[in-house]
């Protein structure tokens, strides 16, 4: 057994929240991911079904994803899968969460301007290391207060 | 956009249930995949998060998942990640499904005894015609009578 | 059986070499990809092993790869593996290239400037339609001669 | 930078090759994945490219993989790929090499029977712990020795 790697292409569903934590930075937004299927029958591609994941980015990852992501464009991130079941308040959850190791905008869709982070910039956490997967991002890694649990679950901009 | 492919390594954790539907057979069960990572303060391997996922196998390839598959054996699976919102009963769930494409007994556990199948058993439907996957399980596609919604739920074993 | 999809993330290692042939216009890319292992006895991470890909990228995808990357950035790059193996000159070749459904610049190392492509440039071929795998690279849809079979293979800078 | 990890659902190319090294025992075997792609025109899926990859299994998967899989039979390998490249009596030769994490026969093509390793038996590796990945496999990881070189090559069975 051992992690579930993915690499999700889709667009950015919510503006990135970013948090200074005694652990480092990190910045979180929703991932839409729609599939596409051709039909046979009109003979074109039609949108299918739309998964949502939680993407986190921690360290340097993260404060280049907060400056440099906005709500509604094209992304990849590659990451470990998640998939969180809980109770809250009496109703069962689960949620499907990225630990990104890499983000990156799609060049399908549009250029971009790159800037090298420049050298004592927080560090990225190196691959494999791992200390921040098994933490309980709501009790400590959570970027910020949710007033409601639904909140967390829309892909509607947050912040 | 585009599909999100996962490769998951894991265990059975429910008995496959299995349905012959007009649109052909079907069989589904819950895997479990238990991350592993290195605590380097007691310099040995531990369990991390476990990740639970309902498997969907089509066509010949779930006839033969029911023909093979038990709980408790080591697995891994190829297939389509299909993460799901809804309401029911006032409740709001979600669950991680996959679509499976390849199904193999992990050769890390065990040994295999591979017989091929026969001529004209129910064909496996092509990669990439995707006539299943917009389907609503729910609907049409799920294999057995949900007597409560938690059962669907719990990585125990069904039938 | 079925296309092997990967992610890679690495560093441009050569300037994108583009064209514009009747199927459309493509943009090249040799990729490198260094692993990271945690050596014990030295308690650091250290280099391991490089693998270097071709990356081909067409539609508009090859323009906006054109017109965004450069030698040295970091890159992740999804797409299909095709293990190419032949014999030119008498000497047997093999490659490992990787046709591009989506490309980025990795976020772990800066930050990025994203500008949405213009409507009416050129489309990006449609996930699954494959047109364009099959096409032998060395018959017509090479970006440029080459000189020299070698210079194809090298990581240098081309152009 | 990290690993490339890639997950291949082809069929067994050679009869695996096993031996026991000083570092344990391991299996090698040649592993062809065809692509599949529908082809508008004539309205039906034909079989594009064939990928080969040297797939090779450590510790108990190795012994597992030599006791279960014959040549021809259909498998799913997930593992890390490395593409090496190098000189060998004037010739430059390339491969694209698989360090299996999992196997497992393809259950779209047929039905296994588990039997699961009894305890006692060589250990797995761990993920993540990587002692195996840097070694030259042409130095000390090759399970046997090759007369000529093209046979390496050839999907023809060996042994």
């Amino acid at each position: 057994m051992s992690e579930t790697t993915v690499t999700v292409v889709g667009n950015v569903a919510t503006t990135p929240v970013y948090r200074e934590l005694p652990k480092g930075p990190v910045a979180r937004f929703r991932l839409a991911a729609t599939a596409r299927r051709f039909d046979r029958v009109r003979n074109e591609w039609v949108d299918g079904h739309t998964n949502f994941f939680t993407v986190w980015a921690w360290g340097a990852l993260g404060t280049n994803v907060q400056g440099s992501l906005s709500i509604g464009e094209p992304v990849l991130v590659q990451g470990r899968l998640r998939v969180r079941d809980e109770e809250r308040g009496g109703q069962h959850w689960t949620s499907a969460d990225i630990q990104a190791s890499a983000v990156g905008h799609d060049l399908s869709r549009g250029t971009t301007a790159f800037r090298r982070a420049r050298q004592g910039q927080p560090g990225r956490r190196p691959d494999g290391d791992e200390p921040s997967f098994e933490i309980d991002p709501q009790a400590d890694g959570e970027p910020e207060e949710q007033g409601e649990q639904s909140e967390q679950r829309e892909p509607a901009a947050v912040g």
